[in-house]
């Protein structure tokens, strides 16, 4: 059986948008193995069950299923150890930048976004999505990214640990690539893929090193079908 | 010769202040490495002429001589291999977090306190550093720390990736301290031993993990002389 990941879609099914199934996809990706996605919409929880999980990513490989990012993440090391490394026999070293990631990235992103997303999604998906992160918000999501271009200044400042860090060292992982890269582009691919908003301005390191990372693995970032465009890059 | 680090101090050669010192002396107790302190007052940059650097901390250890905290951590890897490990062998991995630390935490804490430091020094550092800071800072170093406690709650919710990685483990190492925490751990020594205000609140995630960093190697942290005590622990 062809090793699968179940990954949230649009109703395009090429529009592959959740951060954390990114992080899975340039982890797959940096362990050199093939994998096929199997589309998975929000609402589809019962197709889920088998893994006893609620939500993606879900990796199938062989007998094996792993549900959730992280547990992939540390899967993929001990049942590859031959292949470079994402996590570097140190998991727990790769907590705080995860939660940096969600707490400064995701959770300023999101506002920044949100209205966007439901324009890429299937019709059943729409409703509930709109309802259940209006809720979150406490407000319609377009009152959530109102203003938007006026919060940008301060999440690009919020951005600084990382320009003092790509001030020295190509990637958060040193000279290559390792998880922590992936953790925080998968928060920009999500903002890539559903949003026309350029939430980094050109001469920014880190926009530097997002180039960079688009590029990785046979451009699998920069190849990703985008809302609104017939995978054309951009 | 004695193992020695030359470290930042007041008047009072007890009183130990510098975060950068404070990340030495931790992974030279992580080693289990014993060293005497040379004291070094601002101002006295031609007693690290030798060492061809013109700040501390500087460790000279045998016939080699290190300069910077940075260095000092891989210096100490390399040499000691056998004892714990403070980088892992990855010192890539660790600048994220060097950068978010000297960013959020440093940057902040200098603005809470720097007022306290000229308090601790010698007369001959006090006009020195009152002079360069205000320099820095463009006002008097009162105004740069006027209305701190309507400052902390932001402080305090900048520490949020640390308070969400200690509700899964320890330390940021995992179980077992490495320098990710000596890191961060030198800032707030920096605070603790100079200045009566009070960074965390008691219930704080982060307190609980400082209590645990104030305890390490005999209590290093905790042993430490504070400003206005005679080594009183607090």
């Amino acid at each position: 059986m062809a090793r699968q990941l179940y990954e949230l879609c649009g109703k395009d099914p090429e529009i592959l948008f959740s951060p954390y199934c990114w992080r899975s996809r340039m982890a797959l990706a940096h362990k050199g193995l093939e994998f096929e996605t199997v589309p998975w919409r929000f609402t589809e929880t019962d197709r889920l069950a088998f893994a006893n999980w609620e939500k993606v990513p879900v990796l199938v490989d062989g007998e094996k299923v792993v549900a959730d990012s992280w547990a992939i993440a540390q899967y993929l090391d001990d049942a590859y150890p031959d292949a470079p490394s994402l996590l570097h026999g140190r998991p727990a070293s790769y907590r705080f930048i995860t939660s940096w990631n969600d707490a400064t990235i995701l959770a300023n992103v999101v506002r920044l976004i949100v209205s966007d997303i439901p324009a890429v999604l299937n019709e059943e998906a729409k409703p509930y999505f709109i309802k259940s992160r209006a809720a979150r918000f406490g407000m319609p999501l377009d009152e959530v990214t109102a203003g938007r271009d006026d919060r940008l200044p301060a999440f690009r400042a919020s951005l600084q640990p990382l320009r003092m860090t790509f001030a020295s060292q190509r990637y958060l992982g040193g000279e290559q690539p390792d998880y922590a890269d992936y953790i925080v582009f998968g928060g920009f691919m999500w903002a890539r893929c559903v949003s026309p908003l350029q939430l980094l301005e050109d001469n920014d390191p880190v926009r530097e090193w997002l180039e960079r990372m688009l590029d990785l693995h046979d451009g699998m970032g920069r190849r990703a079908r985008i809302s609104g465009a017939e995978a054309t890059p951009r």
